[in-house]
Protein backbone atom coordinates (compact mmCIF):
# COMPACT_ATOMS: atom_id res chain seq x y z
CA UNK A 1 0.00 0.00 0.00
CA UNK A 2 2.96 2.43 -0.80
CA UNK A 3 2.00 5.42 -2.89
CA UNK A 4 2.59 4.38 -6.59
CA UNK A 5 4.64 7.73 -7.34
CA UNK A 6 6.91 6.20 -4.34
CA UNK A 7 7.02 2.90 -5.74
CA UNK A 8 7.83 4.32 -8.87
CA UNK A 9 10.97 6.35 -7.52
CA UNK A 10 12.08 3.78 -5.47
CA UNK A 11 12.47 1.12 -8.49
CA UNK A 12 14.04 3.70 -11.04
CA UNK A 13 16.54 4.79 -8.31
CA UNK A 14 16.98 0.67 -7.29
CA UNK A 15 18.56 0.99 -10.90
CA UNK A 16 21.67 3.12 -9.95
CA UNK A 17 24.92 0.83 -9.60
CA UNK A 18 25.46 0.82 -5.96
CA UNK A 19 21.93 0.95 -4.90
CA UNK A 20 19.22 -2.25 -4.21
CA UNK A 21 15.47 -2.02 -3.12
CA UNK A 22 16.64 -1.57 0.42
CA UNK A 23 18.40 1.08 0.21
CA UNK A 24 16.40 3.07 -2.30
CA UNK A 25 13.44 3.06 -0.09
CA UNK A 26 16.01 4.64 2.54
CA UNK A 27 16.99 6.72 0.10
CA UNK A 28 13.28 7.93 -1.09
CA UNK A 29 12.53 8.70 2.37
CA UNK A 30 15.44 10.92 3.75
CA UNK A 31 14.51 12.62 0.41
CA UNK A 32 11.29 13.30 0.73
CA UNK A 33 11.68 14.54 4.56
CA UNK A 34 14.41 16.61 3.18
CA UNK A 35 12.85 17.80 0.20
CA UNK A 36 14.27 21.93 0.37
CA UNK A 37 17.60 20.87 1.27
CA UNK A 38 18.28 18.56 -0.56
CA UNK A 39 15.28 16.79 -3.13
CA UNK A 40 14.66 19.81 -5.36
CA UNK A 41 18.57 20.79 -5.22
CA UNK A 42 19.18 16.74 -6.57
CA UNK A 43 16.96 17.14 -9.40
CA UNK A 44 18.07 20.50 -10.45
CA UNK A 45 22.27 19.09 -10.29
CA UNK A 46 20.48 15.92 -12.27
CA UNK A 47 18.98 18.49 -14.70
CA UNK A 48 21.82 20.59 -15.50
CA UNK A 49 23.96 17.60 -15.55
CA UNK A 50 21.95 15.84 -18.22
CA UNK A 51 21.64 18.99 -20.65
CA UNK A 52 25.11 20.47 -20.07
CA UNK A 53 27.16 17.60 -20.05
CA UNK A 54 28.23 16.08 -23.90
CA UNK A 55 30.75 13.47 -25.02
CA UNK A 56 34.63 14.92 -25.95
CA UNK A 57 34.78 14.09 -29.59
CA UNK A 58 37.95 13.87 -29.27
CA UNK A 59 38.78 12.05 -26.24
CA UNK A 60 35.52 10.77 -25.07
CA UNK A 61 35.52 12.26 -21.25
CA UNK A 62 32.35 14.23 -20.68
CA UNK A 63 32.27 17.97 -19.70
CA UNK A 64 30.06 20.81 -20.25
CA UNK A 65 32.71 21.47 -23.29
CA UNK A 66 34.05 19.71 -26.41
CA UNK A 67 36.26 19.90 -26.66
CA UNK A 68 37.02 18.87 -22.88
CA UNK A 69 38.67 20.95 -20.74
CA UNK A 70 41.37 18.37 -20.81
CA UNK A 71 41.72 18.28 -23.93
CA UNK A 72 41.28 22.16 -24.68
CA UNK A 73 44.40 22.86 -21.72
CA UNK A 74 47.71 23.98 -23.51
CA UNK A 75 49.24 22.78 -20.53
CA UNK A 76 48.96 19.26 -21.41
CA UNK A 77 51.50 17.62 -22.84
CA UNK A 78 49.85 16.25 -26.44
CA UNK A 79 52.79 13.83 -27.18
CA UNK A 80 51.42 11.21 -24.66
CA UNK A 81 47.56 9.48 -24.41
CA UNK A 82 46.70 7.52 -21.95
CA UNK A 83 43.98 4.73 -22.97
CA UNK A 84 41.44 4.11 -20.17
CA UNK A 85 38.14 1.98 -20.47
CA UNK A 86 35.93 4.49 -18.94
CA UNK A 87 35.23 8.01 -17.75
CA UNK A 88 35.10 6.63 -14.39
CA UNK A 89 38.49 5.23 -14.32
CA UNK A 90 40.13 8.56 -16.09
CA UNK A 91 38.59 10.37 -13.45
CA UNK A 92 40.92 7.71 -10.85
CA UNK A 93 44.01 8.61 -12.40
CA UNK A 94 43.10 12.51 -12.72
CA UNK A 95 42.42 12.02 -8.55
CA UNK A 96 46.11 10.96 -8.11
CA UNK A 97 47.45 13.49 -9.97
CA UNK A 98 50.53 11.64 -11.75
CA UNK A 99 49.65 11.88 -15.61
CA UNK A 100 49.72 14.90 -17.09
CA UNK A 101 49.13 13.87 -20.75
CA UNK A 102 46.00 13.31 -22.72
CA UNK A 103 43.17 11.02 -22.40
CA UNK A 104 41.42 8.17 -24.70
CA UNK A 105 38.26 6.70 -23.56
CA UNK A 106 37.25 3.55 -25.06
CA UNK A 107 34.10 3.37 -23.51
CA UNK A 108 34.65 -0.31 -22.75
CA UNK A 109 36.72 -3.16 -23.29
CA UNK A 110 36.47 -6.31 -25.54
CA UNK A 111 34.21 -8.98 -24.28
CA UNK A 112 33.60 -12.37 -25.87
CA UNK A 113 30.96 -13.06 -22.91
CA UNK A 114 29.30 -9.41 -23.66
CA UNK A 115 29.91 -9.78 -27.17
CA UNK A 116 31.63 -6.40 -27.48
CA UNK A 117 33.87 -6.22 -30.42
CA UNK A 118 36.32 -3.88 -31.53
CA UNK A 119 33.53 -1.88 -33.39
CA UNK A 120 31.81 -1.22 -30.57
CA UNK A 121 34.80 0.46 -28.98
CA UNK A 122 36.36 4.18 -29.92
CA UNK A 123 39.19 2.27 -31.39
CA UNK A 124 39.22 4.21 -35.02
CA UNK A 125 39.79 7.68 -33.02
CA UNK A 126 42.49 6.04 -31.22
CA UNK A 127 44.15 4.85 -34.48
CA UNK A 128 43.81 8.45 -36.09
CA UNK A 129 44.68 9.95 -32.92
CA UNK A 130 48.10 8.01 -32.52
CA UNK A 131 48.93 8.60 -36.59
CA UNK A 132 48.36 12.46 -36.26
CA UNK A 133 52.21 13.05 -35.83
CA UNK A 134 53.05 14.56 -32.49
CA UNK A 135 51.77 11.72 -30.33
CA UNK A 136 55.12 10.10 -28.91
CA UNK A 137 53.47 7.35 -26.80
CA UNK A 138 50.50 5.40 -25.67
CA UNK A 139 50.11 4.20 -22.41
CA UNK A 140 47.30 1.05 -22.11
CA UNK A 141 46.23 1.80 -18.91
CA UNK A 142 43.16 -1.09 -19.47
CA UNK A 143 42.30 -2.97 -16.20
CA UNK A 144 44.67 -5.69 -15.18
CA UNK A 145 41.69 -8.67 -15.56
CA UNK A 146 41.90 -10.75 -18.67
CA UNK A 147 39.16 -8.53 -20.85
CA UNK A 148 41.48 -5.73 -19.82
CA UNK A 149 44.90 -7.44 -20.86
CA UNK A 150 43.44 -9.05 -23.72
CA UNK A 151 42.33 -4.78 -25.07
CA UNK A 152 45.48 -3.98 -24.51
CA UNK A 153 47.09 -6.52 -26.77
CA UNK A 154 44.84 -5.70 -29.67
CA UNK A 155 45.48 -1.77 -29.15
CA UNK A 156 49.09 -2.72 -29.39
CA UNK A 157 49.11 -4.88 -32.23
CA UNK A 158 46.84 -2.60 -33.77
CA UNK A 159 49.39 0.49 -32.99
CA UNK A 160 52.43 -1.89 -33.74
CA UNK A 161 52.33 0.12 -37.31
CA UNK A 162 52.54 3.53 -36.37
CA UNK A 163 55.41 5.50 -34.81
CA UNK A 164 54.08 5.41 -31.14
CA UNK A 165 55.68 3.65 -28.42
CA UNK A 166 53.19 1.52 -26.67
CA UNK A 167 53.71 0.91 -22.94
CA UNK A 168 51.42 -0.56 -20.05
CA UNK A 169 50.89 0.36 -16.34
CA UNK A 170 53.83 -1.28 -14.21
CA UNK A 171 51.69 -4.60 -12.61
CA UNK A 172 52.98 -5.23 -8.73
CA UNK A 173 51.89 -5.08 -5.01
CA UNK A 174 49.89 -2.16 -4.66
CA UNK A 175 51.39 0.56 -2.55
CA UNK A 176 49.96 -0.72 1.64
CA UNK A 177 49.12 -3.67 0.39
CA UNK A 178 49.96 -6.70 2.42
CA UNK A 179 51.62 -9.84 0.81
CA UNK A 180 50.05 -12.22 3.05
CA UNK A 181 46.21 -11.18 1.25
CA UNK A 182 47.79 -11.00 -2.23
CA UNK A 183 46.95 -13.41 -5.08
CA UNK A 184 49.55 -15.50 -6.87
CA UNK A 185 49.17 -13.48 -10.06
CA UNK A 186 49.89 -10.14 -8.23
CA UNK A 187 53.00 -11.61 -6.63
CA UNK A 188 53.78 -13.71 -9.71
CA UNK A 189 53.77 -10.03 -11.54
CA UNK A 190 56.02 -7.91 -9.06
CA UNK A 191 58.44 -11.20 -7.90
CA UNK A 192 58.82 -10.97 -12.18
CA UNK A 193 59.62 -7.48 -12.64
CA UNK A 194 61.21 -6.83 -9.35
CA UNK A 195 64.12 -4.10 -9.21
CA UNK A 196 67.66 -3.13 -7.87
CA UNK A 197 66.93 -0.96 -4.59
CA UNK B 1 39.35 18.46 -13.40
CA UNK B 2 35.96 16.71 -13.26
CA UNK B 3 33.24 19.31 -14.68
CA UNK B 4 31.73 21.48 -12.02
CA UNK B 5 28.26 20.24 -12.78
CA UNK B 6 29.18 16.28 -12.53
CA UNK B 7 31.10 17.48 -9.17
CA UNK B 8 27.93 19.00 -7.73
CA UNK B 9 25.96 16.64 -8.74
CA UNK B 10 27.98 13.40 -7.06
CA UNK B 11 28.15 15.67 -3.92
CA UNK B 12 24.26 16.09 -3.42
CA UNK B 13 23.75 12.42 -4.53
CA UNK B 14 26.78 11.39 -1.58
CA UNK B 15 24.41 12.58 0.47
CA UNK B 16 21.91 10.12 0.36
CA UNK B 17 22.02 7.39 2.96
CA UNK B 18 24.24 4.15 1.44
CA UNK B 19 25.83 6.02 -0.92
CA UNK B 20 29.37 7.45 -0.76
CA UNK B 21 31.47 9.32 -3.12
CA UNK B 22 32.42 6.35 -4.68
CA UNK B 23 29.53 4.66 -5.68
CA UNK B 24 28.09 8.20 -6.26
CA UNK B 25 30.90 8.88 -9.20
CA UNK B 26 29.47 5.38 -10.76
CA UNK B 27 25.71 6.52 -10.34
CA UNK B 28 26.03 9.51 -11.85
CA UNK B 29 28.17 8.15 -14.64
CA UNK B 30 25.84 5.68 -14.90
CA UNK B 31 22.88 8.59 -15.24
CA UNK B 32 24.61 10.27 -17.87
CA UNK B 33 25.09 7.07 -20.04
CA UNK B 34 21.65 6.27 -19.59
CA UNK B 35 19.62 9.90 -19.87
CA UNK B 36 16.39 8.97 -21.95
CA UNK B 37 16.16 5.67 -20.21
CA UNK B 38 16.79 6.42 -16.95
CA UNK B 39 17.68 10.06 -16.24
CA UNK B 40 14.95 11.93 -17.56
CA UNK B 41 12.40 9.69 -15.48
CA UNK B 42 14.34 9.78 -12.65
CA UNK B 43 14.13 13.70 -12.47
CA UNK B 44 10.29 13.33 -13.47
CA UNK B 45 9.26 10.36 -10.36
CA UNK B 46 11.59 12.64 -8.09
CA UNK B 47 9.69 15.83 -9.05
CA UNK B 48 6.50 14.31 -8.46
CA UNK B 49 7.37 12.26 -5.82
CA UNK B 50 8.81 15.74 -3.99
CA UNK B 51 5.26 17.67 -5.48
CA UNK B 52 2.75 15.68 -4.60
CA UNK B 53 3.57 13.09 -1.42
CA UNK B 54 2.04 14.39 2.19
CA UNK B 55 2.56 13.52 5.49
CA UNK B 56 -0.89 11.73 6.41
CA UNK B 57 -2.50 14.20 9.37
CA UNK B 58 -3.61 11.29 11.01
CA UNK B 59 -1.34 8.57 10.99
CA UNK B 60 2.07 10.64 9.87
CA UNK B 61 2.39 8.09 7.00
CA UNK B 62 3.36 9.64 3.55
CA UNK B 63 1.00 9.63 0.06
CA UNK B 64 -0.40 11.14 -2.11
CA UNK B 65 -3.82 12.03 -0.59
CA UNK B 66 -4.40 13.12 3.16
CA UNK B 67 -5.58 11.12 4.97
CA UNK B 68 -3.33 8.62 3.34
CA UNK B 69 -5.32 5.22 2.05
CA UNK B 70 -4.01 3.17 5.08
CA UNK B 71 -6.28 5.24 7.37
CA UNK B 72 -9.25 6.30 4.26
CA UNK B 73 -9.53 2.22 3.94
CA UNK B 74 -12.92 1.41 5.78
CA UNK B 75 -11.43 -2.48 5.24
CA UNK B 76 -8.51 -1.65 8.16
CA UNK B 77 -9.52 -2.25 11.86
CA UNK B 78 -9.86 1.02 13.31
CA UNK B 79 -9.94 -0.86 16.99
CA UNK B 80 -6.04 -1.72 16.29
CA UNK B 81 -3.16 1.18 16.03
CA UNK B 82 0.21 -0.04 15.42
CA UNK B 83 3.02 2.54 16.73
CA UNK B 84 6.49 2.76 14.34
CA UNK B 85 9.24 4.73 14.78
CA UNK B 86 9.31 5.87 10.75
CA UNK B 87 7.77 5.51 7.21
CA UNK B 88 10.30 2.80 6.77
CA UNK B 89 9.00 0.51 9.43
CA UNK B 90 5.09 1.21 8.46
CA UNK B 91 6.26 -0.22 4.89
CA UNK B 92 8.27 -3.31 6.48
CA UNK B 93 4.93 -4.44 8.43
CA UNK B 94 2.36 -3.82 5.26
CA UNK B 95 5.13 -6.05 3.25
CA UNK B 96 5.33 -8.64 5.71
CA UNK B 97 0.78 -8.47 5.23
CA UNK B 98 0.67 -9.98 8.68
CA UNK B 99 -1.01 -6.82 10.02
CA UNK B 100 -4.66 -5.39 8.95
CA UNK B 101 -5.31 -2.21 11.56
CA UNK B 102 -3.80 1.25 11.68
CA UNK B 103 -0.58 2.77 12.13
CA UNK B 104 0.65 5.95 13.62
CA UNK B 105 4.61 7.10 12.61
CA UNK B 106 6.24 8.78 15.59
CA UNK B 107 8.78 10.45 13.65
CA UNK B 108 12.10 9.22 15.55
CA UNK B 109 12.43 7.55 19.20
CA UNK B 110 13.30 9.44 22.51
CA UNK B 111 17.22 9.65 22.10
CA UNK B 112 18.90 11.30 25.22
CA UNK B 113 22.11 11.51 22.96
CA UNK B 114 20.30 13.06 20.06
CA UNK B 115 18.52 15.42 22.01
CA UNK B 116 15.21 14.04 21.07
CA UNK B 117 12.33 14.39 23.50
CA UNK B 118 8.54 13.49 24.17
CA UNK B 119 7.88 17.04 22.14
CA UNK B 120 10.14 16.48 19.44
CA UNK B 121 7.52 13.17 18.33
CA UNK B 122 4.34 12.66 16.78
CA UNK B 123 2.94 11.19 20.50
CA UNK B 124 0.09 13.97 21.43
CA UNK B 125 -1.31 12.52 18.19
CA UNK B 126 -1.36 9.07 19.49
CA UNK B 127 -2.74 10.10 22.62
CA UNK B 128 -5.95 11.88 21.19
CA UNK B 129 -6.38 8.92 18.55
CA UNK B 130 -6.31 6.63 21.74
CA UNK B 131 -8.51 8.11 23.59
CA UNK B 132 -10.98 8.61 21.37
CA UNK B 133 -13.06 5.41 21.48
CA UNK B 134 -13.19 2.71 19.53
CA UNK B 135 -9.83 2.04 20.10
CA UNK B 136 -9.31 -1.30 22.00
CA UNK B 137 -5.23 -2.09 21.56
CA UNK B 138 -2.19 -0.05 21.05
CA UNK B 139 0.55 -2.02 19.67
CA UNK B 140 4.24 -0.83 20.15
CA UNK B 141 5.95 -1.68 17.34
CA UNK B 142 9.41 0.49 18.11
CA UNK B 143 13.02 -0.89 17.42
CA UNK B 144 14.52 -3.42 20.30
CA UNK B 145 17.32 -1.33 20.46
CA UNK B 146 17.85 0.97 24.23
CA UNK B 147 15.81 4.20 22.54
CA UNK B 148 13.10 1.87 21.09
CA UNK B 149 12.58 0.47 24.30
CA UNK B 150 12.34 3.35 26.34
CA UNK B 151 10.27 4.99 23.63
CA UNK B 152 7.60 2.20 24.20
CA UNK B 153 7.37 2.18 27.98
CA UNK B 154 7.21 5.99 27.92
CA UNK B 155 4.33 5.47 25.40
CA UNK B 156 3.17 2.84 27.70
CA UNK B 157 3.24 5.29 30.94
CA UNK B 158 1.69 7.73 28.59
CA UNK B 159 -1.51 5.12 27.50
CA UNK B 160 -1.77 3.42 31.22
CA UNK B 161 -4.57 5.98 32.05
CA UNK B 162 -6.69 5.16 29.21
CA UNK B 163 -8.89 2.08 28.61
CA UNK B 164 -6.88 0.61 25.44
CA UNK B 165 -4.67 -2.62 25.87
CA UNK B 166 -0.90 -1.96 25.34
CA UNK B 167 1.13 -4.40 23.71
CA UNK B 168 4.02 -5.16 22.44
CA UNK B 169 6.15 -7.51 19.84
CA UNK B 170 6.96 -10.64 20.73
CA UNK B 171 10.60 -10.67 21.35
CA UNK B 172 12.90 -14.16 20.55
CA UNK B 173 14.60 -16.35 17.58
CA UNK B 174 14.38 -14.79 14.29
CA UNK B 175 12.73 -17.36 11.58
CA UNK B 176 15.29 -19.00 10.33
CA UNK B 177 18.03 -17.66 12.52
CA UNK B 178 20.48 -20.04 13.85
CA UNK B 179 21.09 -19.87 17.46
CA UNK B 180 24.55 -20.09 17.70
CA UNK B 181 24.78 -16.59 15.72
CA UNK B 182 22.40 -14.93 18.25
CA UNK B 183 23.15 -12.62 20.99
CA UNK B 184 22.62 -13.54 24.74
CA UNK B 185 20.10 -10.95 24.88
CA UNK B 186 17.78 -12.77 22.34
CA UNK B 187 18.48 -15.90 23.16
CA UNK B 188 17.60 -14.79 27.05
CA UNK B 189 14.65 -13.59 25.57
CA UNK B 190 13.66 -16.42 23.25
CA UNK B 191 13.91 -18.48 26.61
CA UNK B 192 12.20 -16.51 28.96
CA UNK B 193 9.11 -16.17 26.51
CA UNK B 194 9.47 -19.99 25.61
CA UNK B 195 6.17 -21.39 24.82
CA UNK B 196 4.72 -24.95 25.11
CA UNK B 197 4.53 -26.74 21.50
Amino acid sequence: MVSTDIEHLIGLLAKLPGLGPRSARRAVLYLIKRRESLGTPLIKAMADAIDNIKTCSECGNLDTTDPCRLCADPERDRSVICVVEDVADLWALERARVFKGRYHVLGGILSALDGVGPDDLNIPGLIERAGNGGVKEVILATSATVDGQTTAHYLADRLAGTDVMVTELAHGVPVGGELDYLDDGTLGAAIKARRPV
